[in-house]
Parts: C-alpha cells; structure tokens; sequence
C-alpha cells in the first residue's frame, strides 16, 4: 500500500540535475490517502439533524451574518436573494442550501509529484499537519518562538512522514520573518522541501494572489487555470461574522478554482452556545453561508466544510481538547457535511497538554479517533498539536504522525475472504497448541498487524538496559533521524530558481511590517 | 447523576458504631453505571458475522474443544449430546448456542452498598480497574513487586474513584502473601475498604468455594443464595482449552447461581490465527463451548461474553496494544455477543508502555474509545494498567479513571430539547458577540463540559510558574490526595470480625504455599 516519490513525476524536472538527483535519493515511504471501508459512526438521528438544519436556516434569515467591510459581498448577496441591512445579511430559508449544491461533492487536489496528489471528499481521509502555532518547544530547547529554520524542518518532517499526506500550511508562524513577507517563504518551503500538496496564504487577498502566482511558477500557469493545487484555511470569526480579510482571500481563491475550507473557529460557550445542538446549529448557519458566498463568487468553487469546535473550561476560560462534547460536535457535524454533499473537515491531534505526556497521548488519541469514525475528509492539526494549539511540538508532531498508522490500518476494514478466516490454522493448530509456527501465520504475518515505528516493544529489561527512554525520549531520536535521512524532492532547478527570484523580488518592493 | 456513598445501605450495619461511622464519613462521589444513550458503532456486515458464526460451528464439531481432566464436564458434555474422544468435545453446529439461550442477557450484581449494585448487560457500561499484574509501579518507587500493601491501596483508590463501579478482583497480585491464602486477604480488602462489587477467587476450585463462604458471611447466606454477589474472571486457555482449575472454579461459581466471565485470553498470532475473522471464530467458539458448559452446570446461571484479544509485534513477539486489529476485534466481538444476547467482557485502558507517558495515553484511550462504541458491558482493566498487564501503575490508575468520566459523559448522547437547542443564545448574542455572559450560558455552563480531575487547564505561564508538571507528576499527588481523603465506609463490626475470622482460621488451617 505504500509507494516511493523517487517514482515518474509530472514532467518539469528534465535534464541531468534531474537524472542526478534521481540517483542519489532515498526511498521514502508514502502512503496514498485513506479510503475507508468502514462505515461512519452516525451519533445522532435524523430528527436531531432536521432540527439543525431548520434552526440554522432560522438563523441565517432571522438573526443574519455579518459581512464586513465587504460591499462586493453584500451586492452579491443582494443579487442572490438575501436582505441587506447595514452588514447583516438575511439568507432566506433553503437559499443558503441552494447555492451550496453547486459545490463539489470531492475534488483533486494536486501535488507537484503526481503520486502525492489527493482527492477530497467521498469516503477518503487526507492527513495535513498542524497549523498556526506561534510557539515551538522541542525537548532540548524547550518552548520558544518559532523560527524560520523550525518552519523548514516541519515541512521536512511532513515530507518523512508515511502516514501524512499533505505539507500544509503555517505549520508554525515563522515569527523571524516579517508578517507582510513570511507567506512567501512559506510556500517556498512547501514548494521547494517537499512535493506533497500543500495550502495557500490567507492573511491578506494580495497574499493569497501571491500563492496563486507562486503555484503558477511552480505547476505552469495552464495547469493551475485548469486545476485545484491548494486548500486554504478560511476562518469564520464565529460567531456568525465573515471578515473581510479571510473572504477577501476566499475570494481570490475561489475565483482560480482554488479550494477553500470554510471553517467556524468556535471554542464551546464562547462564540458558540454551551450546548452541542446550539453550536452544531451555528456550524450549519456559518459553513452554509460562507459556502454559498465563494459558490456566488464562482459556481463550482472547490470548498470543504469545516469545523473547528471544542469545548471550554468554565474554571479557567481555557479551550479543553479530546473531550465528550468535542467529540459529539464532530461526529455531528460529519453528519451535517454529508447532508449538504461536502467534503468535511475537522479533527486532529487535539490537546490542552504542556507538554507531550500522558495528557497528550490521551487527549489527541480521543479526537483522532473520532475524526476518523465521523467521517472527516480533510484533517488539519493530524500531527504536532500541543497546548491549545499554541505550541508546534517537534516531539508531538512525530508522535501524532505515527498514530496516524492507526487511523490507516482500521480504515482498511476486515477482511473476510478465505485465507482471512483461517480456518487452516484452527484445523492445523487445534486445542493447546501455538499458531507461531503455522503455515498462515507464517504466510501472513508480515502484513497481519500494525506497528509502530515509533514506541518501544522491547522486554523491560531490554528496555531499562537501554536508558529507560519514555516516549518523548523516543521521538526526540526520531525526529534528529528524520531530519538526518531527508533529502530533498528533485525539481527543475529552472523552476525553483524562478520561485526564488518571484520571493525576492517581493520581499524587496515592501518594507519589512510586523504587525 | 453523582451520588453519595453515605446514603442509607443494606441493613447489616445497625447501633452506634454505624451512626458513629456516618457522622464523620465524607461524601465520597460515585457515579451510576453507564448508560448508554448512543448507538454502538457495528464495524463487521450481518454476511461476515453469519461467516464467522457459520465457521464457529464447523470448529466445534470438526475441531472440537479440551476440557482436560475433567470426567464430570465430559459426562455432562456426553449426556447434552456432543461427542467425546479422549478430552476433546466436539459439539453439534448449533447445539452450544442452544445451550448458550439459557443465559440471561443481562443481571444485577449486587453490592453490599445497594447504591453501588449494577446491572451488567443491556446498553449499560460497568467499569471495573486493572486485574492480575504481578508488579506496581509509582514514580517515586519505580517498579517491584506487589504487596498487599499495595492491593488494599489500590482498593481505596478504586472506591475514591468517583468513575468505577466495581472494586474489580486481584488488582495486583499480593506476592508477599502465600498463593494459597492471598485470596482471603484480596476478598476482604475489597470486602471491608470498600463497598463497591467485587470479584471472586477463580486460582483453585476451593478458593471459589471461600470466595462464596466470605459472601455469605458479608450479605448473609439467604441473600447469596438468592443473589448474584461476585462477578469472577475464567479464563479460557486458548486455543480451545479449558483447564480443570478454571472450570473447577466455574463450576463452583454456577452452582452457586455467581457470575463468571468467559474469557478467551489471546494474543492473536501466538493463541488465535494472525486474521481478525480467524480470531473471532475462535473467540466464538471458545465463547459458546465456556457458557454453553456453565448452562450445563445450572441453566440460567448469570455469565459473559468476554474476549480479551490483543495484537502482537512479529518482531519482537510482545503483545501490541491500542492497535488497529485490537480495536477491530473488540468491535466485531462486541456484535457477535449481541447476536447470542448475552452481556459482553472487554477493552481497558490496555497499554505497552513501560511508563505512564504519551505512548500509555494514546494506546489507552484507542482501546478505551473501542470498548465504548464497541458496546462493552463490563470493562476489566479499565484503569491502572501497564507495561502489558505486568504493571499496576498507582499513577495510570489514577489518569485512566480520569478518562472514565469522559465515557460517562459521550454515553449520554446529545440532548436535543428547546434549551439544548439554544436558539434564545443565538438570538440574545448575535453576529460578533460574546456567549460567555449570556442566559442560557449562565444557567447551563456548570453541566456544560466534562471537566478533567487530574489535568492542568491553566494558562502556561501559571502551569509553569507552579513547575511545569507533567502529567505523571500531577497524577502522583493525586494518588496521594485520594488516599489521605479516603475513608472506610461502614461496615457492621460484627460482620468484619466473623470475615476476620474466617480468614485468619482458613489461614492457620494450611501451610503457606507459594507455587
């Protein structure tokens, strides 16, 4: 099920450069997107699900959202349908859906190297890393600002890992680059370290026109006209606000035929209600009508249907992760998505934790399971989450990224056919014997059963000899070895220079901003 | 849903001592069985479990079992009709699952606390700790051998443990007490610490017989002649095997009208075929063949369907836990109990971690949110577990029973009424506002979220200020908090001198053994 990126890619790499760098890589494992063959987990019933989509279709004509600051979005909305008052955009009922309908129910997003290209949608699970942190902490030098040089070894850990199958995007905030200049090296990073699919800026529409421009360097400008090569992070600033910033971007994006997640960002009692029906119905409300707003900016725009929900510490004021009432959100809202005929995003490897402990390990392991089950099609945050999302962990995020084997190998489903029921062994084993040695097992037993590359499955004496490492102490090692064995994905060095000279070139023509 | 201990019980606790008792008693919370108020995630078709029901058959009469020397489970096996060659049963398709209807598909165990009574089967959820390990392990004494000392700690821990129902069995195995006689110290730690249900002694066909002696004495010999008291762990010796100890101490408990669970213990590879559909016919047969010979002993008398089945790592021959096939097991032998109806045994917070770090929390909580959706009704192990089962870890006991409650709260399902459905929230706060101060937060925030006992939600700089516990840290000084809080609850004293006595004449009556 795994294959190697040294294999055929698209076309731009020619000449001996590339013939050379074909000769000195490393086969690097890489696993082709989930395709589930188990069925969802459907928490709630149909009549719980009419209910949210009639109160937020109550919602969205009685209450409203707000575009701000956008006049081209209310005279779209206007055009539509929808009562303008002011910023508030009053969606009749039924009509956010409608407009919905002509989204994609998948699409391909394509990667430079055509075997890493993934579809969105249906059955599938696209695995990308964690995104946004402005904190990195590694166990040597602990919590700090992350850098440039952090941002670069992500991509390159992503690029190593075989369950991940997406670069990205701020996998952490390079804070020692300009704000107005740090999405160009960015996608420099995304598009130079790694050939996995990766995602676009969305701080700014110049930047997302930025990406654009990158991404037609990179893949040619006929091939993005014609294709989708980025899936952005579009935030709603919940509750039930479009800013025009992240829909200026949206905008941008959905005019190329670029994907956009449509994503509330809601922590449970603050900019949602406290209660999962009350927040699932604002979910509904928000991702409808951003999703109706990029299909009035173009009809058939690619869009996934996102939710970032979690829950809050009334003690604290704290965001908690990997809770019961996380949990119920996204397997609801995966129930909400498939209604609407959407890709679906949610999920990740969630945690409040400090540090990448036991808390971790739990929290995490609890939202990653029921990401999986609630049907998620896009999961941001797969790997390297910690604290809230503040901190991108190097630990964690090797962590995480072997977990995600886990998710790979249930998502197979069991298989029935006759050499799975082994009825050859019952018979040759029978009563007190061992099946070690039997001939099915011995046929079998390499693929029989998941391992990790990561944990520890040595005797304790073993083991305490060792060092008695804990896990941290193992993916300290991990990492420092991935990091050892990367080697960079061959691409024309025609096109990466002109990549190069497009970033220089902007960072030269503006001055450095830091807010 | 929390109640308190101190509210009234049974009876044998009347005069002064019990008044005196219930004056200084605290209120200790605990909490009702779970109730499940979601639907079980089915992971195999109806056609692959007819597959594995169809070939379970063909192994009982083809293959057949071992009851080894046993003449009395041979006569019986021989008079219901199956076929007998040496100490292999081979039974007619269908004529176990004939047998097996006699069960009933739920039954309550009763503690000597009637508030802590459960009732295991159904779309209930009883959560019972770790059982059987020969080492503890705390982070201030690392890893050695139990004691006694350290069983009756675990006990106290289990009843402070406001998420366990059950007081389990041998939480650890007391190796400074002689094998002969550790049995009477375990019942009476959980007799007299705590008043939750416990389990009885399954090491030797007279033990069983003590174990019963001890209840008649604690609830009074009417009541256990009547009554299901005990809930005891009979393994069967797979594959295929039934060993005379274990089916002496069923017998006894049969007789007895106490519950045994039938339990195939597997590691798939070494005791089962290396496939998920192999092992699971296996665990069918093995299964049927155990209760069908209990409804031989005494039809009606109370079992369950238990699997306790993990993978294995083919390189190094250790059982692998919180994998995938583990989790896909638990799913299918989770159907396959509800198709027979009869209560089903299994998951835990099953780790291979030699520590209670992130690898421990990850591998618990996959297998923890497996036996959940997988419709477990008695989960064993289900807090304290390490290192494979070697390990009772007084830090992980803790952690894992922090996790329960977020079982407790999923299990609820979602609410849907007027004010779950929250639209006077949405109404009230509006594009860009604030739910935090609103009234329907206001009078919901306190049952709102599940909130963790154990992990930090405070802000980092506080969390580091107080020294940047890690989880394992935290986790010790609640150990610690939970047995100086803990208190005895009241027990006749009369009742715990005839214990007392019974315990200490059967042990004067034999020479310690200690193999």
């Amino acid at each position: 099920m795994n294959q190697t990126v040294s294999q055929k890619r698209r076309t731009r790499a020619g000449g001996g450069a590339a013939r050379r760098a074909e000769r000195t890589s490393v086969k690097i494992e890489s696993a082709p997107a989930i395709r589930r063959n188990v069925r969802n987990y459907d928490l709630l019933d149909d009549a719980a699900l009419d209910i949210v989509e009639s109160n937020a279709n109550q919602v969205l004509e009685e209450i409203g959202v707000n575009f701000v600051e956008n006049p081209r979005a209310l005279e779209r909305w206007r055009a539509a349908g929808a009562r303008i008052e002011g910023d508030r955009v009053h969606i009749p009922a039924g009509l956010a859906r409608e407009l919905c309908s002509t989204a994609p129910s998948t699409f391909t997003q394509h990667a430079r190297n055509p075997a890493n290209s993934v579809e969105i949608g249906g059955n599938g699970l696209v695995l990308a890393p964690v995104y946004g942190p402005p904190f990195v902490r590694d166990a040597d030098g602990g919590r700090r600002y992350a850098t440039m040089d952090d941002f670069e070894k992500f991509v390159k850990l992503a690029y190593m890992s075989k369950w991940l199958h997406h670069s990205g995007g701020t996998v952490c905030e390079p804070t020692d680059i300009a704000v107005n200049k740090r999405h160009l090296d960015m996608l420099l990073a995304h598009m130079t370290l790694s050939d996995k699919p990766f995602m676009g800026s969305v701080t700014e529409p110049s930047r997302a026109k930025d990406s654009v421009e990158m991404c037609e360097i990179l893949f040619g400008k006929e091939f993005v006209a014609d294709n989708t090569v980025m899936t952005s992070l579009v935030n709603v600033n919940s509750p039930l606000t479009f800013d025009n910033t992240m829909m200026g971007a949206l905008e941008v994006f959905a005019e190329h035929n670029q994907a956009s997640i449509l994503s509330p960002f809601i922590v449970g009692g603050a900019m949602a209600p406290v209660s999962v029906m009350g927040t699932l119905t604002q979910v509904m409300a928000e991702v409808q009508a951003g999703i109706a707003y990029s299909q009035l900016v173009r009809p058939g725009s690619p869009v996934i249907f996102g939710a970032f929900v979690t829950s809050i510490d009334m003690n604290s004021g704290a965001p908690t992760f990997g809770t019961p009432e996380a949990a119920q959100i996204t397997y609801g809202a995966g129930q909400l998505a498939r209604r609407l005929g959407l890709p679906y995003r949610s999920g990740g490897g969630f945690c409040g934790s400090k540090l990448p402990d036991a808390q971790a390990g739990y929290e995490s392991a609890n939202s990653l399971n029921a990401a999986l089950l609630a049907g998620v099609n896009f999961m941001l945050h797969s790997c390297g989450w910690l604290e809230g999302g503040l901190v991108a962990s190097f630990e964690k995020f090797v962590m995480d990224a072997d977990q995600l084997g886990v998710l790979h190998k249930f998502a197979e489903g069991v298989a029935v056919d006759d050499n799975a029921q082994a009825m050859d062994a019952l018979e040759e084993v029978g009563p007190g014997g061992h099946f070690l040695g039997c001939a099915h097992t011995q046929a079998n037993f390499k693929k029989a059963f998941w391992r990790s590359d990561l944990f520890d499955y040595k005797p304790f004496e073993t083991w305490s000899d060792e060092g008695g490492r804990d896990t941290e102490t193992l993916a300290s090692a991990r990492v420092e070895k991935l990091l050892n064995d990367y080697q960079k994905p061959q691409l024309d060095p025609q096109v990466e220079a002109s990549l190069q000279d497009y970033v220089r070139e902007k960072k030269a023509a503006m001055p450095d901003l830091y807010a």
